[in-house]
This record gives C-alpha cells, structure tokens and sequence, in this order.
C-alpha cells in the first residue's frame, strides 16, 4: 500500500492505467477557426436526464484555452481501425486534421468520420480538478456506427473479448473427478481449428481436395521451388508428413511440375492451373472466415486474432520463415 | 445523428456504452458504522499532482446520502475473477459484505480483497451532474495487484485482448500478390493449435504416447463404455479416425479393456493404470498450458478462451457432447 508520503508517480500512474477506458479524440475550435483536437481517455457518462458526458484536460495542455472559450465540442469514441488516429491527435505538432474529409456537425467543433460513436456536445459546466480541469458537457446530438471501439488498458491498446450474457458452455458440466474439461486451452484450440478446418475440408470436397494437397499448393503458392524436404520443414510441426505420393498426385493432376534442380533434388513450382487453383481454395478459406465473423460480434475477430498471434509467437519453435525472401 | 428533440434514452445509453470502462466497486460506512458499497464504472482519473480521481453517483441512489455524508471511500477496480461480486454489488438489498474479509484501510471506508487496483480517496470535491453527483477524491493511498482487470462493454462483461506495443509479425511481408498471408483465422488458429500439440506431443514421447492414443484415452477418461463406433463419432470432425488397430495396442498395453456389450458389439472401458494414464497425460495438458500462460500477459489466456469458447460455439456443427450424461 502506497502512503502519501510514499506517493510514486510512476507507481499511480500504472494503478490507474489498469482502468481500462476506451479511447476518444475531443475537437473544438478556436475563435479564429482553428480546428483543434486531442486524444483522450478520460471520458465518462455523467447523466441521462439531462444528458450529460465529462473528461477532464490537463492545466497545462496547448489546447486549454480553445477549450475554455469554446463552447462546443465533439467526442468521438474511437474505432479498433483508428488507431494510429488516436496516436495522430496524442502528439503535438503538424496538422492534425490533414487529409480528413470531416462530416457537418451541429456547432462548429470538428465531426470526425469512421467512429465507433461520436458525442456533439456543449459544455455545462467547468470544474477544477487539481492540474486537470474537468469539462462537463451537455449531449447535443449523438450518433454510433456499430463499428468495434479500441480500448486502452495499462498503456497499450487492446480490444474487447466480450464475453457471453449467460455463461457459455459447449457441454454438460463434467463430473468432479474428470479433469479433462472444455475449458482446456488445449482442447478449445483444437476443436476450433478442426471444426473451421472441416467447413473448409467440405467446400474442398467438390474439388477432390483434401487440406493436406491444399497446405502443398498454399506453401507453393508462397514459396515456389522447395524439394520434398524443404516442404516438409514447413510442415513438421503439424505432425503431418508430406508424402511422395502427395506431390505425384498433384504432378498427374499438372497442379505442380517437377523439375530436377542443381543438387539433383526434385523442386517443385506451381504450374499456372495449381495457382489459379491454390488462390481459390485461399478465397475458400476467406469465405470460410467471413462467415465465422458474421456470426461472432465485430471486433471478435480482431481480438482473437491478436491473442492468437501473441500466443504464436510465444509457443514458436524457431519455425523457419515461409513468407521470408530468399 | 440523433438530435435533443429525438433524444432516445435507451439509443443514448447503448452509444454511451460503446465507451469502454473498467468496473470499480465503490465503499464507504454511515457516521453509524454501517458499510455501503455500489459497483461504478462512471470512474475515471483526473489529476496526479495533487492525485485526483472521480466517479459519478445518480441523486436517487440509495447509498448517497452515505457518500455525501462520509469524507472516506475506497476504489476498488475489479479484477477478471470478480465479475459476481460487481454483480452483488450492483443489485440492491441483502448485505453486500456478508462473507467478505475485508483489508485494513487507512480510513473507515470497507477495503475489499482480490482486487486489480484500489485507491482509497477522501472527498475533494463534490460537483453537480444532472441526474448525478460527481465525486472527486484525493487519493491518499492505493496499491494493485497485477491481477487482470474486468472490462465493460456495451452492457457486456469481457476481458482485454491487449495488442502488442509493436505491430506483432510472425513471418515477413508476404508479396501483394500472394493472399495466403499470417493474418488467415484458419492459419494463426492452425498454428497455435499444432504448436501447443508439438510442445504436448514432446511431452508424451516419454510415455510411448502419441497425440491419438492420448484422445483415445482423454474421451474414453469421460465417457466409459463407447464402441468403436461411438468413439468415432466424437472424433470425426478432426478429420483423424480411431483404428482398430489402436484401440488393439491400448488393449495390449492394458490401458482399455474391451468387453462384450448386449447389442454384440465390443465396448471399451479404461483399465486403472489407464485411467491414471489418461489423468497423468491431462496433467501434462494443463502444464503445457501453464507454460504458455506464463509467456503471455495476465488475463490473456482468460480471454482467448472466452473468444475460442464463442468461435467454437459459432461453428458447431452439431457435435454430440462429449460430457453429457447417458
């Protein structure tokens, strides 16, 4: 516990950076017409009725007095898409709002496109608020795109996994002595992979594919020329094996070519039929990923996505680079 | 863009809501001793020097006139495990407090255990907000725990997928014209899944086990008394089938028995030193699962799960349950 007399500012700023906030830009404009903007984190809901929504600036802060004397102002929550906005509208200098098509607002505060939501407000009241002045405003008018918000915790952006209003469960709950569960990573990684793997193996079908021809043509497809071995290399990890038999059936099918190579080892390219053929079982593999994202809500995706590839990176062997020039 | 003549209360609060908080429980005790505690997610910081926070309370609200009165409360921001204590404290009546241990403070305010951050506060200011009062306090101490914070979104719970400081590649930058790129769902998913498998698969290698040996096992440690057939059935969508051949070995190595069931058919049961086998190999499961909790940041695995539970759910073709009664 951490006394005043003790107070680290370093330490209260991390303590309060585990309030996870979403992310708003706040624009005015000055007397002259200036647009001016800044990235804040610090809003909230105040009231309903009146409607009323506050953030607080610091003392110190460029944009204090066009704030001040302005009276209109617009909050825009922040879209998972805008964040190298909210980094743009973070730092000082250049003009912010270059190359932004800006949408028409009640008052004459900047509206910004793209947003998650956006807040036209009027400010009630100003407060004080030791080195920070606290702006409460009145709702004017608002709006909300649906679009997935960025969220800030503990000093790096993130997006929401939200989670089920009833809690989820895919099966019946398990007797206390099994210990084998569904809530093993292990094993929920496992029936997600193969359950979108078998929509995927169903649309192949038809095209007398099987995810093992479609994991050679989709190495192929970006990297060309590697013998069995190097293909192999690739693929070891999966426990599957590319066989010789694999590469002959899709040589008699003309998907591949063999071609000796210098070291008298046999590399194998795509023929032009095996990369038309590799690119639409690719946009097989999108469609299939359209559709799991129509079901899931926006911004599921993103974030499983970046947990996905965090937890990639960190269970990575060394796998040799696929997409790595050579 | 709604505007204050077509003000809708309900359209107003979700567009609020897409504003993304933390979840805080909020205490304080009556001049009569009494504790009093709400959940708030209208907290937000102010100012570090002096150190500020506030938080906004409606004027109808039951316990304001305690945290008028009271010059102490505390902060508690909530961590990822305390979702059913914001909701106690978020619905009236009963003794909120009933079973908890409570920390000792520096002022009378309830301090409540378990939490990501606290911050206890005496009142600086109270300002006026409409159909609220908004409460600004002086931080006079605070502590965290690096627990992982609860989040709020849209009227949901959820936790935070954060993204890394640097844009995370696992691979270069493919060439535009190939579209089988790392950021497919089916191959980050592919891969996470096969790279946990590989770390298990290393594991198991000790034991003369392999990864479908190990599923044989793990189905058979929930389910007793499956047919061949019947195990396949909850295999399917792996896209692997379980052999005779393999249930022959685990027979031979005494992990399964098989006998004779009504209908003819040969039904398959774990043998003791299976049954250990089958807990033993989930216990290396969930070490390899320890692991890979350790390398990510706290709450990241909470919320992968959350995320693959709803992926999973999404595209469920219709699997029987694997944990259902018979």
């Amino acid at each position: 516990m951490n006394a005043p007399a003790t107070f680290d500012p370093q330490a209260f700023r991390a303590a309060l950076g585990t309030f996870t906030t979403g992310v708003t830009i706040i624009t005015t404009r000055t007397a002259e017409g200036e647009a001016v903007g800044i990235t804040a984190n610090s809003f909230n809901s105040v009231s309903l009725n009146p409607p009323l929504v506050l953030w607080s600036l610091a003392r110190n802060a460029r944009s204090l007095a066009a704030f001040s004397a302005g009276q209109y102002w617009n909050v825009h929550v922040l879209a998972a898409e805008q964040e190298a906005l909210s980094g743009r509208f973070a730092t000082q200098g250049s003009d912010k709002f270059a190359g932004i098509a800006l949408d028409d607002g009640i008052g004459p505060a900047p509206l910004l496109p793209g947003c998650t939501a956006r807040f036209q407000c009027r400010t009630a009241f100003q407060y004080e608020g030791g080195d920070h002045v606290i702006f409460v405003g009145e709702v004017l008018a608002f709006d909300s795109s649906g679009r997935a918000p960025l969220v800030y915790q503990g000093g790096q952006y993130a997006l929401a996994a939200r989670k089920p209003r009833q809690e989820l469960r895919l099966g019946a709950t398990p007797p206390p002595e099994c210990s084998y569960t569904e809530d093993l990573l292990g094993y929920l990684l496992g029936r997600a992979h193969y359950q979108l793997l078998d929509r995927l193996r169903r649309l192949m079908a038809s095209q007398q594919l099987d995810e093992h021809l479609f994991f050679v043509l989709s190495v192929l497809c970006i990297r060309d020329n590697l013998t069995l071995d190097e293909l192999n290399a690739f693929v070891a990890y999966t426990g599957h094996r590319v066989s010789a038999q694999s590469l002959a059936e899709l040589e008699r099918r003309e998907l591949i070519a063999g071609e000796p190579g210098r070291d008298g080892s046999r590399r194998y390219l795509l023929t032009a039929a095996g990369r038309e053929q590799s690119l639409h079982e690719i946009a097989l593999a999108k469609a299939v990923e359209g559709d799991v994202a129509d079901q899931l809500e926006p911004g599921d995706v993103m974030a499983l996505k970046v947990l996905l590839k965090r937890l990639v990176a960190a269970t990575d062997p060394g796998l040799p680079d696929l997409w790595a020039g050579r």
